[in-house]
């Protein structure tokens, strides 16, 4: 029960890590300083995991990662629309 | 064989994922667009994935989460480095 709280709040947390960064995004209407290469190569990786979750036929993977893949295309996207804006 | 090729790799690329931003916070001297909650809530989500996973006993989940963890803290040393200085 412990480990199971343990594990979920950790997989909670991670998923949910870009949130934050997203909302001091729309908020300060910058993002000069975040690492494009960064949110790239997350992007990739967590779509692997994804691909790797489907293999293992394993739910929480999927799930985990595709919440965070749709946080990162909505941070990259904001990037872009903010970043050409000087 | 494929299927360890294709977790190895989102592993590598999501753990090592924050080696970008540390350069680009380094290069440019400065670090205020990035998220200091994304940065503790993704800290205190790998330490909690890495005590889930001494917990399992599992290698990989305990060095992919525990190398993050180190890129974390050396990019919150560099925010608070750079952001002190406007």
């Amino acid at each position: 029960m412990l480990w199971t709280i343990i594990g979920s709040t950790a997989a909670t947390l991670t998923m949910f890590s870009f949130i934050p960064q997203i909302i001091k995004v729309v908020r300060t209407k910058s993002a000069k300083d975040v690492s494009f290469i960064t949110l790239l190569q997350l992007s990739v990786g967590v779509s692997l995991w994804m691909i790797y979750g489907i293999h293992l036929k394993d739910f929480i993977i999927i799930t985990a990662n595709g919440i965070t893949l749709v946080t990162l295309i909505i941070l990259i996207s904001l990037y872009f629309s903010y970043v050409r804006k000087p």
